[in-house]
């Protein structure tokens, strides 16, 4: 932390701002210029820089180390790679995960995943337990929807996502599902995620619909501070001004993301935008743009979906896609798996 | 639902719209103008607007209807009046609640408590699990938290408003606390707000950091739909691109909210603008523009507030505020109790 | 500048940066940490500080002097009062600014001085050349419009206000108003606001749409800098995600501004809320917030306004609400004039 | 315009409406549902919907035309190509302007337009008139900075674009350069806007910083009804809540704005980052999302630009974007020219 001094702040008041972060536990070093000084506290403590800034003949107080640990590249310079039974995230590795937004019925699911394993595509998604802004809507299939998930993966050698949204659904999902995903309105649901940083299973953090990446990256080191070390980052949409689409697709936060941590960022194009005819340029975009990942919704017959099917591709379109977004991934040297 | 066809869209295309939300189970009523119709849709289903939007021949479609019933004016015309243990919020009454951000010992807590109380403060607020943006930092004292809370609150007459994080941490806040209060970051956790419908004590509702007035009334439905009808909602600043406070305080929203629903709005300046010195005069704006209560933190000595010591009131200075507001709500014509 | 290596990094890499900031003209002061390095840049240039952090081994730029001079507080640490002939802005006085939104004709300003100066109102405001989002709306009367303000003004002995929209429209302007207003999406004209440094008549400047407390500052600045110093802000309501209000008045940037620069703050709860039952209670929020004037919309018949006739207030409504005003005024020890 | 009544609106309500309706010029279309009327309002006149919304018994007003006509699919349903001497823009063609922000001096641009067009660049981008958020900052070099860029541009068989900051500046512009730019902060300066509409050239209108796609489109609409039917679009980021960059590149926006309009639109990645190294990435996202053009900011030697070096590629990195770029164009099925 570097504390700035007012300029011309009296040498009283200096003496008090140095014994109060001494109290504190920090270490001070004092840099005195013509007319400003700079405190430096140096120390291993956490304290809110704000009970400073307000100590007399302070201007401003700047935080000079990261808050995250775990999750950034100066703990570990390398991409780290997430395999799940040998689906890569990361390192050059793209992840391609498809499905319809919820598990509707057996028949639902076996029709989409016989298409989507045709296509190539190695985890399927689906949604049993939905988050409803209204109380009056579809709230899912629950634990009959995850076995209907497993079900239709195991038999065409697929793997399975889907969200969880409470620390005392976790057993459940962990019999059911290979990665387990955490919803945008969830990203800050701290109990849940520390219980799971006890889990030792893949966990798919989407981002919060205003969140910062600073805090969306803080929410990545709750899981790792609890020891799970397998955590794949999810853009989906942040939200602004502009409505024309449902949110604003961050794209940008690819490169950053990529810059601070070693963790995979995937790229959810389908509940960013909204609508089916935004989700090809945006998948296209997400991979010229070095994203690790896609998540997107296809649903066998959207006209008659149960939920979101206004922004669930046709399997054809979907299959089409992905031959282009695969020829993309090329000329950005990647690969999808 | 109202859907406007594109101009000159064909007959064909028309009488398919009819057909598809005849089937979907909506009465159709069209309305031919010179160049373009118009066709209502009536019924009680819920269904995304989008599934129709992407039909042939189809220009927008116009949602009429409000997605929440009971909490809004439509439902219930008069104001509601939460009557907790004598102290009320809504209907003319102003209600004061006061106290530190953490509940931190059983001394600061009765320092504190008789403190307010002799303002005239009837309600304190503490917090005893604190959801934080960091793993490292302090996470409250859990249940030894809402003990202390409630020995205090009876020492000096007092009523108890506490943080609840999570659905099986309800049963403890029901043998503590008298209102039940709902973070931001929990406004969308529908779990939660499911299992607050089944409990009969107030619970106070704050604003997620962007959720829009809508969302923030379709959460309250949740609660209230389960049969809770004593929601108190809070207006504690939204994310916007300003960083120079740490959110903006939306005023507007009070009197918006007012026209649309019967509930009591209170706000909290201290977390919307994180700064001490703008804790007053965001207090004084929210009585005047007709808040139906406030939620301030005080500490008896906040610079060595374990948190948010920076935005927290000298009691002083809440005292004179206190006074300050108490003028202010006679000009609006309501009285603090 | 404050410039902090990254930990660890090499005596070579420190060295390479302060060659480089002294070449660019500034005084280096090196603070060495136990394994982190901080640079203080000290020197009156003005650098890009992006610069600097694409060096090698640079963690981060922290600039620590503010970007504005005049504006400040440090330059003026007392409230400047804007006296526009016997009508103060700041220090203690809030002043009334009413109006409609465009001037239509002779008649109906007439009409609506009269009344508004039988209320005790001092300054008069109408639009007569009018920025419109679209190319098919009423423009403005023009000239006409400016002649009609300046005659119905002396004939009830009152002041003018109205919007300056181009460099070359000034010498218009300085004929017939008293105070230049500057309107929202002209905040960052810098050629206009060049231009208004060269004028000896007070500025109302609006805060752009999406503008930062620190843009509207630094935009002040430009007047000043050319020798102005006679500029009121005005507060406007900004853009953010909730659209159920056409803006969102920031009523923390009153505090926040009048902590920061000892200009006169203002606020216009007119366009920033667009609705007229949204007008009296932000206004009252305005004053009890401590805002040094309002500049509310006025017509004499509402329902027949040629413009924004929605956010109009009735005369009646007004006079009001103007005493309401008055009451509150004086609870935070401020008063009309 | 469709007039939503309450549900049991009176039929004395429902009558005043009709009435209020006609008197402003339109046609009332009445469809009654079986507890709600709607009111279906037709005619050429523009109106504020508010005024209606304002009613007795009015329960909403739901505009169902769109207020752009030139600009839209509906009245141009084919790509709108820009043929600027050779160099297109639009319709399968993707354009490739670049330059440094500022022109400096006829060496610089020189050194710069001889690598650029080595690398097949056909356009050259450079300010000569800067809008700065300073006073304090360097302002450009004027007249003489265009008189350099037409220089070198014809030395090097390019073309030339560089931003209009006023309306008295037009003739200047129209004498060296062939595309007159917008810059954001003008895209509402409606003055400028209306004089560009006279001018038989192509303009480069950058979207506002917090401009909806709707006001985005107006302002091209302002230009498009003063007869000059040769707009470019530029998306150059928007202002969120997010500040790790220094805007959000709104990427959406270009496949919307293409469903909306025929005009193309280009985007430019140096502004809306901020940073070198972000901006590769996006310019590859924006070409896979279907982008028509580019506007990069390059210069010989970022470390001693006057402005904006901290965003502008090395030439040797942008001549290896360009092949990046060319190869993913072919993918989606266009080309750069």
């Amino acid at each position: 932390m570097l504390i700035v001094m007012q300029p011309n702040a009296s040498e009283e008041k200096i003496q008090k701002v140095i014994s109060f972060i001494k109290e504190q536990g920090f270490d001070a070093h004092v840099s005195k210029g013509e007319n400003q000084t700079v405190i430096g506290a140096v120390g291993k403590k956490v304290i809110d820089k704000r009970n400073i800034e307000l100590l007399d003949g302070v201007k401003e107080v700047l935080r000079i180390s990261s808050p995250y640990k775990l999750v950034s590249r100066t703990f570990k310079p390398d991409d780290t790679i997430i395999d799940v039974n040998g689906v890569k995230f990361g390192g050059g590795y793209v992840g391609m995960i498809a499905g319809p937004c919820t598990v509707e019925s057996y028949e639902q699911m076996d029709e989409t995943a016989k298409l989507l394993s045709s296509y190539g595509v190695k985890v399927i998604r689906g949604g049993a337990f939905k988050p409803r802004t209204s109380p009056y809507a579809f709230q899912g299939l629950g634990e009959e929807g995850l076995k209907i998930l497993r079900e239709v993966a195991d038999k065409y050698n697929m793997l399975v996502t889907s969200e969880v949204m409470e620390v005392n659904q976790i057993p459940l999902f962990l019999k059911y599902v290979d990665i387990l995903q955490v919803g945008a309105r969830n990203m800050q649901n701290f109990n849940l995620l520390k219980a799971l940083g006890e889990v030792r299973k893949p966990v798919l953090l989407k981002r919060g619909l205003s969140a910062t990446i600073e805090e969306w990256l803080m929410s990545a080191e709750y899981i790792m501070a609890g020891g799970n070390r397998e955590v794949i980052l999810c853009e989906r949409g942040i939200r602004t001004f502009e409505h024309i689409t449902r949110n604003t697709l961050d794209i940008s936060a690819i490169p950053v993301v990529q810059k601070i941590s070693h963790l995979p960022v995937v790229v959810d194009p389908s509940h960013a935008t909204g609508l089916r005819d935004k989700v090809a340029p945006m998948s296209k975009a997400s991979v010229a743009a070095g994203a690790d990942g896609l998540i997107i919704e296809v649903h066998h017959s959207p006209e008659t979906a149960v939920c979101d099917g206004a922004q669930s591709l046709y399997p054809e379109q979907f299959k089409e896609l992905f031959e282009d977004l695969k020829a993309l991934a090329v000329v950005v040297k990647k690969q999808f798996n």
